[in-house]
């Protein structure tokens, strides 16, 4: 197909990851990438790729992933959000679809990611209408403590101890803009936003806190970690199910080519 | 085993009904009851037994279904439900676990149950973190206009219109205490008290209402239906995703085998 005839699409899409082996497509496993493009592909009468911004793990959820995909141009936004929402498995939302420059990319334009951790503390969080996404930690939690803890993670750091394996060719620091631990109804809820993350940073981070927070470890280890002291370790991280990518910004509105100076990606 | 060895306890139990194919205990299919006896008879040792308030539906959810079982007596009900949170199935969880009176039979001493319904109608109620517990229902409703079907449901008739099957045996009529539409976050909340329920009647209900708040048919058709007007039909039945066992009440405190005047079933 001539690309002149496509048009590329900015989708922002929710999942609940419970039953996904994560975002990147696998031939033998149900991603959410794989789903996704299966559909477009569907729609488009032929093969498509959905670009996203990043992949997440198995079984964590999202509310803000962003994806590009090139279109025959018979779809417009609002047509293909529709019928996407009508043919999509009923565990992917498409929230909003928008025209994007032709050279969007999702991972290489986005400036900054916002990760949301939900901790259920009180006893409701284990009814299975919460459960499904959030950690259930049935213990006290000393949040000054974590939010302490928190304020030691903003900046830039080298997060080398809080990375799964490591990634050599781009360097182990990343700049943390924010961080912080709010109430939640349940319990409590840990937000991040950053340049960049190592592989399972955010899960090691919370792991860490809500150790820091039950009184199991001192608060003085995290900031042995953010240091590199080889004689420390990260908790194991916290599991997946509480886990949401939120938010991906872009220096620019989707549907303008010029760059602005502040993102504009809403959230419902 | 001796029956003076067992005690029986009144458990408060919360389902994502979405797996289950009702409440009912069926040889061949994942039932709510089913798995609550599997679980229940493994830590008893020997089979147990687990009385309902009443069944629910393929697909329909509880936050407040009332089971009784007779537990030998090394189970206190502290114990007991710690030991079924964690061995259950993460989609069924128990709230509380009480000592009840050696003759508490939850279906024949319940004098009220309370159903709730959501009805999701805004964009987001379709995400996947919503659309599991709700009816998606993309249309600006009339909510003034099913706030006064609600009102005429109230009282005590015959509701053999709402009704999938008959009960002959039992008669028709049900005492409605309190039917209302409140606001939802996300849209429309139908919260409903009776003393009993024909098979169906409340998604009934629900259709028929929700097709008269978007203008489908008149309020007039209600009183009609409530009349047995013989020509008149009620709507589809609301789906079962939006419904909610949420409360069984009792004329005594679980503990106490003397009567009392007031229910003290609490919620949270």
């Amino acid at each position: 197909m001539d690309p002149s005839d496509t048009t590329r699409l900015k989708l922002t899409v929710h999942y609940d990851g419970s039953a996904f082996h994560g975002w990147q497509y696998q031939p033998d496993q149900r991603t959410v990438q794989g789903e996704l493009q299966a559909t477009l592909s569907r729609l488009a009468d032929s093969p498509r790729v959905a670009v996203g911004s990043g992949r997440t793990d198995a079984g964590v959820h999202a509310t803000g992933q962003v994806a590009s995909v090139d279109m025959p141009a018979r779809w417009d936004a609002p047509t293909l959000r529709k019928a996407l929402n009508a043919t999509l498995p009923s565990d992917i939302w498409i929230q909003s679809a928008e025209v994007a420059p032709a050279r969007f990319h999702p991972r290489f334009d986005a400036i900054a990611r916002t990760y949301r951790y939900d901790v259920g503390t009180a006893s409701l969080a284990a009814s299975p209408f919460h459960s499904r996404w959030c950690w259930v930690v049935p213990s006290v939690l000393d949040v000054d403590l974590m939010r302490r803890a928190a304020q030691r993670i903003v900046g830039n750091h080298s997060f080398r101890a809080f990375a799964k394996s490591g990634q050599p060719e781009r360097g182990d620091r990343c700049s943390v803009h924010r961080a912080e631990w709010t109430e939640w109804s349940l319990g409590h809820r840990f937000q991040i936003t950053a340049d960049r993350y190592l592989h399972h940073m955010v899960r090691y981070l919370v792991g860490t806190m809500v150790d820091i927070g039950r009184g199991k470890r001192p608060l003085e280890e995290l900031d042995e970690l953010l240091a590199g002291a080889p004689h420390v370790q990260t908790s194991p991280p916290a599991p997946p199910e509480g886990l949401f990518l939120a938010l991906v910004e872009y220096p620019f509105s989707p549907s303008t080519a010029a760059p602005k100076l502040s993102g504009s990606n809403t959230e419902t």
